[in-house]
């Protein structure tokens, strides 16, 4: 604050100074990655977007209500009415409630912007948020510009009941120790992705549950679900709604996107459900920011969930997404980046512990300079330049002092064609072939290994 | 403060409190009128969209990008290439300097999501903003948002030199030494709109110089120049660009908007012209709002900018909204409501002073109760109910200071068919036979003339 000050009192000519809430936020991890895996013609499994075309009947929604016009003025501020109607048909029976479609929804630019005005809505100067770690970035930015500060809390790896299970998603958990006394009085809201990014994680009505019953000792804690990949869980795995949760409803804003479910998130669609107290005050705030959202995008994305009524598309996105999940989960197995299969979501973690980096490797190609002193960040570096598959480190989804934690993952996505994903397999498995891929690396750097060997070296 | 934690203190069961900045915020303007016109099946006159489609080539643009494919993803955050490109290309020459596409430019939903981010780049809790009034009400709601307050300074219209002149916007100026004395240390921002809405001023270049000699005396200060009218000048006045006044483009941040140049306010893509500095900071709060614009829209309107450069469009627009204009601004005069002839946009402010209320008249329509106790939404309700013309009360637009000082006027949009602005005056012209209209009012009331007989009996 004073160095702030001092900036600005010490020129008599213009220099700009941005607000503090600015000048937090630097180039994102997108900005190195992207830019190195076009460099290095790499196969980006980096960002979390298709490179497929929308279904057929979701384009040809778009392309009709353009070529009909009468849908290129301002939208109804808080939801064109087609679209909060057709958000009501869908999701009244998931919340196992009648969702009113003109005070309960609020249609939003992509999921980011609801997740923006909800904390805007929430949050003020020296509110606690809390965060579970891996979190996906954009959540602390909007925590920063409400004036908040996030509490972090992590998901905790937990041993395989048998080594030669594979690993799950479901073995990340809270401790739910750690997870409570995070709580303050200054706590406002309690951030939850569910299915989880990056982990893949796809949290139980148990856990939900037990969330719900701490929450419930703190009156002044509103609960924001960014439920984004719903559509996506494998291997019969239910997504259960913390809004179903009992007495949770009124304290829940349900963050959706048209993005994820059909496959277009460069149209930029995506809503709050909730209680309508709470939706009310975040329309009023969404006014202020973009107004109102695309018009002839909304009236698109009305009509292709009008047709998931009459169509099997969700369960068939799950199933196609099921698939692709499990090639490149037998990619990274088959390369030794043993992998966390993810009970949902499109992205897998992968255990890239095997590698060793030698002198400046992985450090040398960086763009920007960012995350060399961080493992993960090198190691996805090489992968990149020397492997020719983009990843992403997620300690750039952890906070600075978590940031060590996940040092031997790399997040992959599989949102990408069968053919991208088989380019990606035969780089994979040269992994093997390098003279970074240790073998040897296995007993010692596997910790569940050790584990088992310890428990063996006890008999 | 107090007040809120004693709000979150004193349930032990779950009440939702929003955030101070958050509850600033009630039903705007607009949740009013809206409503009153469709349930009084009125002529809307009130919010600033066009009525007619856009032109052809616009919606081609769209509807080819759409039937391509391949524009369904995540835009690059900070801006389109093709459509940062058009926008170096199309604004340099207007701007006399290169503006660089990749580092001075960012693409935005809409100018509102514009000015957000630009308010939140550069002003934290306690700095100060300059609004001049009346004024775009999302502006303040941005500065809100910031933690920020409003500093508020009226324009103050002018006697005309000859009382048998038009009135003009380009009377409505600021008084120098009431806008002077509004900066203090703390003003971070001077948020400029150019052309001016509602008042439809389009500052010359003699008061730009002026702005910038003043703003020179304060290097703390950034300017916002909101310009999305910018095409929409009349009678061969210039629309002259703060950024290109000596010295000023290193501290300006303009901004632009495609919904206003092609008629397309339901696509929401808008922009910021900047120094590297600025839009670099911007672009970072950008990334964490919406992420990126709508890509389709984004492709659809670079090559709408790219024709421009081959076309008379812009030209041809502005002769457009001219001759609609001068169809309002004639309804209007006859009608008794004299107008302000305005130099630009597509707003007409019209003096109601000759309209007298009775009784409850303008308060028992109400929808909200909203403004009962302010003259000009009591008119603007009249208006609505007994005339069947909708149009806005710009003391919406006006401090809670300063509301009562454009009690006389009204705000009508001309951007709509030309049939109905027809409707619109065969309605006007009911205004002179109903009782609430007085001719003796013009003695009396008309401020202007007022001044005259003052002036004649002096002599």
């Amino acid at each position: 604050m004073i160095k702030r000050s001092l900036q600005l009192m010490s020129n008599t000519a213009y220099k700009f100074v941005p607000s503090p809430q600015a000048s937090h936020f630097g180039p994102s991890v997108w900005v190195e990655f992207s830019p190195l895996s076009i460099k290095h013609k790499s196969i980006n499994l980096g960002q979390g977007f298709p490179d497929f075309e929308p279904p057929q009947f979701v384009s040809d929604a778009l392309a009709k209500t353009v070529e009909t016009g009468g849908f290129n003025q301002y939208a109804r501020s808080p939801g064109h009415l087609r679209l909060v109607n057709a958000i009501s048909k869908v999701y009244s029976p998931y919340f196992e409630r009648t969702i009113e479609p003109t005070t309960e929804v609020v249609t939003t630019v992509g999921a980011s912007e609801a997740i923006f005005c909800a904390i805007q809505t929430c949050v003020g100067q020296g509110d606690e948020v809390i965060l579970i770690e891996p979190f996906f970035d954009i959540y602390s930015g909007a925590v920063v510009m409400a004036g908040g500060v996030s509490k972090h809390v992590p998901l905790r790896e937990q041993p395989r009941k048998n080594v030669t299970d594979a690993r799950s998603s479901a073995n990340w958990e809270l401790d739910w120790d750690e997870f409570e006394k995070a709580f303050t009085p200054k706590t406002r809201v309690l951030l939850l992705n569910n299915p989880h990014n990056p982990v893949g994680k796809v949290w139980s009505r148990a856990e939900l549950e037990r969330i719900a019953e701490i929450v419930k000792r703190h009156p002044q804690v509103t609960v924001i679900s960014d439920e984004v990949y719903e559509w996506m869980t494998y291997d019969g795995i239910k997504h259960e709604r913390f809004a179903t949760i009992k007495d949770m409803y009124d304290r829940t804003i349900t963050v959706g996107s048209a993005g994820k479910t059909f496959s277009i998130t460069g149209w930029k669609i995506g809503w709050c459900i909730g209680p309508k107290n709470i939706i009310s005050a975040i329309a009023n705030v969404h006014q202020y920011i973009p107004f109102s959202v695309h018009t002839p995008s909304q009236e698109a994305v009305a009509i292709a969930l009008e047709e998931t009524l009459h169509r099997d598309y969700l369960k068939e996105l799950a199933q196609m997404y099921q698939g692709k999940r499990d090639r490149l989960v037998t990619s990274l197995r088959q390369a030794g980046l043993d992998p966390v299969v993810p009970q949902g979501t499109y992205f897998v973690l992968g255990d890239t512990s095997r590698i060793h980096l030698q002198g400046d490797e992985g450090q040398s190609s960086s763009i920007t300079g960012m995350g060399k002193h961080l493992r993960d960040w090198n190691v996805c570096r090489w992968l990149t330049t020397d492997i020719g598959v983009t990843a992403i480190p997620i300690s750039a989804f952890y906070s600075e002092e978590h940031a060590h934690l996940p040092a031997n993952y790399a997040r992959f996505c599989f949102c990408k064609k069968d053919q991208v994903l088989d380019q990606a397999d035969k780089a994979f498995q040269q992994i093997k072939n390098t003279k970074n891929f240790n073998i040897i690396t296995l007993l010692y750097n596997h910790y569940h290994l050790c584990i088992f060997l310890h428990t063996l070296s006890l008999f």
